[in-house]
């Protein structure tokens, strides 16, 4: 991060519904942002030159271009695809980050190229063993971080506190608050409740000396009821909530629409009603929070969905600048060092103590 | 098993809406299943008495009362409380079917004790290292089963391909398929996905020769896609995925009536739209399939919603009782046989083709 302008590379291919959006995505950011930073756009110059000249970005001074002649595509497998597609817009824009060109990457490419592309090159803060993605969920009274989504399906019950240190600095930035509160997800709320996993992770969070501010376990029942800011989970249980829900999501609206259009008379109710659903829409930050990050890495690399629209791009680089903007990463190293500190302090007075008291009683 | 009409001990205490919803759930069935079976209540006779004679079911034949003094409340720890409360309605009830008296239980109270006394005095079934708990949910095209949703967080791979079995035959019973097609639940449907859990079992689903009717991993967008009768996972995701799903059920529901309640014009528009609404609900089988077993427990064990309503109560005893007769206990101890026959047999081919070919190449 050696920029002193915040400067996003985004990878313009691999997505799905090609670059064309992205650009489209970029331009929209460019427009509705009139602030000082950079963006790189990382593909092959053949397909984005001719792009960013009809769409007439290039004659903006905030823009620059970067040549990547490969694409790793989303079914490759991402070990082989990141060993043998060195010249991939998404592992140029990943060296760019590391060279200190930029700051961030955005990709809508392969989810499990990007992470491991990302884990390899820019390596995790120090500390920190892996690195975890976080998402933005819509609740109740409040959005809410939800980590880990996918990067590590077997973390140790330390990644779990880890995670919470990267949620909690992700949710300061994005959702604006001061000391976001954690909870850890679990099957139950009693202390007893919880995988191996849970309960380890649980007694490490009780002794964490509040360094993240801990709530304790939550249920999903409880998940949208605004008590949390950060929701903790291992990698697999987030990843099949949040794809759960976004299932759940869709079921729920194909069904509707087909009860609504059985006849004129529903069909005229909901057209009465459209305003509801339009305002719905706009309480569900989906745009805005469109880009999920690998949080925990020297440099920040954001996923954006394979499909996201132009719309969805924009928000995507918004909240990176933002995340670039409130130095984000640099408070996740304090926390991490505090953390350090806590747990070295703990082991020195249980030894201090364990000595004192060691003939007694 | 030894009764020859099917027979339901219903815990009728330990519900958050006291024992008469459930007593009236019972008249409920009564009335719309003119079939033979018996139904014994059990709870405090001072007060269930009193409560059946109002609702005029004690002069129904096919049901019998059973007294038992104590109740195991909600927030009970499980093992204290089946230690100490021998006189209480849910351990009488489980009491009732370890005799003989009774096939199955049911009951809306705590489901841990429930999960404990009915696994420490049933007894898995021979084969079955631990019980798991299968709920149907609802999807775009048809229901399927969710199994495990609690009863074990941390199960073992083989475990999983038992889940399989239970769940599959609960789907023949309660969801009318002949040879339901079993998913495994994972973060991503390739072959490398999922955690060492899944992996491990994924591994097992395909030497498992057939018992089950496998058709690999399925992520959570694709619950409700219909491609599965069966989805398997461990009992602390299946729980996390339910629980969620609920809570944003509810969640949606609620903001979709603040929306719909701020004008004039959307509570007509709703209004004429009711009809939609109305059928969403008959879509969807909440009272029905409201009740939630133990499955792989020598004897059916029923866990009802704490705050199950009469129509949901009337609901589980007709699914149990379809349980009961379509025999599905015994179909289950017939595919764990075949299942350990299976692996014999694989482990015999094995060892011969591994003597064979030993000094080979």
């Amino acid at each position: 991060m050696s920029s002193s302008i915040p400067t996003v590379a985004v990878d313009v291919m691999g997505s799905d519904l090609g670059p064309e959006e992205l650009i489209l995505g970029i331009k929209r950011m460019l427009s509705e942002d009139k602030s000082q930073y950079q963006i790189i756009v990382v593909g092959n110059e053949e397909i984005t030159t001719p792009l960013m000249m009809r769409h007439k970005i290039l004659n903006d001074s905030r823009v620059k271009s970067y040549n990547a002649r490969e694409v790793i595509e989303m079914d490759e497998k991402p070990i082989q695809a990141i060993k043998s597609k060195r010249d991939s817009s998404m592992l140029r824009a990943i060296d760019i980050v590391k060279l200190g060109t930029a700051d961030a990457v955005l990709s809508c490419g392969n989810t499990g190229a990007l992470m491991a592309g990302g884990t390899l090159r820019l390596r995790p803060i120090n500390g920190v063993e892996r690195p975890a993605l976080g998402t933005v969920i819509p609740g109740k009274t409040k959005n809410f971080v939800l980590i880990d989504v996918g990067a590590s399906p077997d973390p140790k019950p330390e990644s779990l506190v880890d995670n919470a240190i990267l949620g909690a600095n992700y949710a300061r930035v994005v959702l604006g608050v001061k000391n976001p509160r954690v909870g850890l997800l679990s099957n139950g709320t009693e202390d007893s409740k919880g995988n191996h996993l849970v309960q380890s992770a649980h007694k490490l969070f009780k002794e964490q000396n509040g360094v993240v501010n801990y709530g304790g376990l939550l249920e999903g029942f409880n998940l949208f009821d605004g008590e949390y800011d950060v929701v903790v989970c291992d990698g697999f249980t987030g990843n099949v909530v949040l794809k759960s829900l976004e299932g759940s999501a869709k079921f729920f609206k194909q069904i509707i629409k087909e009860e609504l259009s059985k006849s004129w008379i529903r069909k005229l109710g909901i057209f009465l009603a459209m305003g509801a659903l339009k305002d719905l829409k706009k309480r569900l930050p989906i745009d805005k929070f469109s880009g999920a990050p690998f949080l925990g890495l020297n440099g920040l690399v954001v996923k954006a969905h394979g499909s996201s629209n132009r719309k969805q791009i924009a928000g995507a680089i918004g909240i990176t600048l933002l995340c670039l903007r409130k130095q984000m990463n640099r408070r996740i190293m304090e926390d991490v060092q505090r953390l350090r500190d806590a747990s070295e302090a703990m082991r020195r007075a249980a030894g201090s103590s364990g000595d004192a008291g060691g003939g007694g009683s």
